[in-house]
């Protein structure tokens, strides 16, 4: 059964009730997020309004929760909006027309993005499995993947192969888009996926994951096809990486900052000689965004953001030397009992070699 | 080359600049959309604002555009647009909250929202290479698909199949969740495509579409995965959906309003009994969008949008019959010399069994 958490919600916004047409929010307080839905919380429960086309599927499958599927019309739920004293709304995830329309029609409206932040940030036993079956599938359809591996092949065609699997696995959709980069390629964080062939020794970097219930993994590996011999600077550059990887998921604590767990593999890479090519944070919130709260990074933000018990991010530590190679090694991890854990463990994470 | 359409937005607007952070906006005014960038047109050309990670990529995209990248800084934005009298931004693409920062800022706003759909609706040339190409990948990606459809498989793997070849293509993403739907599951108009096997005798009917640069396909059919002779009234409906798709093609003419359009297909489908069975409009505009104007429909919208050459949208009138069957066969076409022109052709519309 979805699961819905419109009572956590409300208890943070200090509000009468919270109202949001937004697709994440939608998913996050009534499990699913139909085209066109509408979401009022309240002291009584949830509301979804929808339309005709998705009634029946929303009847079948709010059963049992506290979340009321109801037809949509724009004069009830603005007459209902209006009875209450301070309906909360997302400001970020409100359109500034959608939002000049409650005003207008008298609606008392406070921003409740702080309460959302809050209340997503920190994960129930049912989002933590979603999370961790989306991440077993992206490991699963990695380990297939491998053995597929052609020279000739395109960074394309591996990503569309890779999604594939993660489809045929169960994934009920794309975290974000496969990042798939062959050589210097690598050295390019966000780089886009295109139409260079793999040829002997390249290296190859994927950044991948997919989505159950709409909660996101986030994997990157980083891996050899075939040794020409030419890889030392590479392989010392990867130990390193590896190595602040595992520091982090050793010593990262729950009551840690955001600052502080980036550090742990800050330090180590400097400590190396490669403080200046860990180019970005080490981690971010995963989610139902696969970038949300908290931020595992070296500014005022990661020093504000306290690491606890529940919230789920990325350990992604990365060397990145400009038109010749790129490491990151990334699993999705969460803090239990006041440890990190990992939920990834069917790929290898020392280096590969095809 | 990307082709960019910062000028016919700006003289559309009214305005002295027109701001952007919207991700589909970005890309019709800069031909790309980096994560987190920004774009500024003005008589002087537009500017896209991104960060570190995008700036060689984007520097070699508009090599010879009138796009300029530039590092966002956010003081350096805020300052350059406090010095315009009138700076446009679209009120249903911008939230709330990023409207405050700007009024905050003494920025003076003025909606554009109109000046967007205007200059969207009608597509250039290269738009409409990029439609034209991202309906071929579709088509022959089930032509592909096909010979590969076999009894026992889930709705869910052959929309995986599907996507995977258009991926292998060169389709540059999903238009859209592709439906994949079987026996009385067709007669949901947007039915969730699940693990549903197939049997023999099942109708199968599959929405789907791609997208290059940004612009999407939109294409359905509906046929039998063989002939158990349980078909006969799905047949006869075929014929009369088939025929109202057909006498759309040939009577649309470039002038009329969309409730006009819609009316060819309704009329006849009312006047063979199946007026009752056709429950949406007959189509919707197709661009970097795949729900966008004009609005094929019966309504008060319709009536309002004037057809014109340029304009690319779909033909998809539709039968359903609940718990029974469900059928829509659509094409995207576009209007050209006053009349429609589809922009497939590689695979059939008459009834397929396989």
């Amino acid at each position: 059964m979805v699961k819905t958490n419109g009572k956590k919600l409300l208890e943070l916004s200090d509000c009468e009730a919270v109202y949001t047409s937004c697709l994440y929010q939608l998913r996050y307080l009534t499990g699913i997020e139909p085209e066109n839905g509408l979401a009022i919380v309240d002291k009584d429960g949830t509301t979804l309004y929808t339309d005709m086309r998705y009634m029946e599927a929303a009847e079948k499958l709010l059963k049992g929760t506290d979340v009321t599927p109801m037809l949509y019309k724009q004069e009830d739920v603005l007459k209902r909006l209006t009875a209450y004293n301070r309906v909360g709304i997302s400001f970020e995830q409100t359109t500034h027309s959608e939002y000049l329309a409650l005003e207008k029609a008298g609606i008392k409206l406070v921003d409740v993005d702080k309460a959302f932040e809050q209340a997503m940030i920190v994960k129930n036993e049912w989002e933590l499995s979603c999370i961790q079956r989306a991440c077993e599938i992206a490991e699963d359809a990695f380990s297939l993947l491998l053995p597929e591996i052609k020279e000739g092949m395109t960074e394309s065609e591996i990503a569309a192969l890779l999604e594939y699997k993660m489809r045929m696995l169960g994934a009920q959709g794309l975290a974000f888009e496969t990042i798939v980069a062959f050589g210097a390629h690598a050295a390019v964080p966000h780089h886009e996926t295109g139409l260079t062939k793999l040829c002997f020794g390249d290296e190859i970097l994927i950044d991948f994951g997919c989505r159950i219930n709409g909660y996101c993994s986030d994997i990157t590996r980083t891996f050899l096809f075939g040794d020409d011999g030419k890889h030392e600077e590479f392989k010392k550059a990867y130990q390193a990486v590896l190595t602040a990887h595992n520091l982090v998921k050793e010593q990262l604590r729950s009551g840690m900052n955001g600052k502080e767990g980036d550090g742990i593999a800050r330090e180590y890479l400097k400590s190396q000689g490669y403080g200046e090519l860990f180019t970005h944070s080490l981690g971010h919130g995963i989610g139902l965004n696969v970038h949300e709260s908290p931020f595992v990074t070296p500014t005022a933000r990661g020093e504000s953001c306290i690491l606890t018990d529940g919230m789920v991010f990325s350990d992604e530590p990365g060397v990145y030397k400009a038109g010749e190679y790129g490491i990151r090694i990334e699993d999705t991890v969460t803090l239990k009992d006041g440890k990190v854990k990992s939920f990834m463990g069917r790929t290898q994470r020392e280096l590969l070699i095809l």
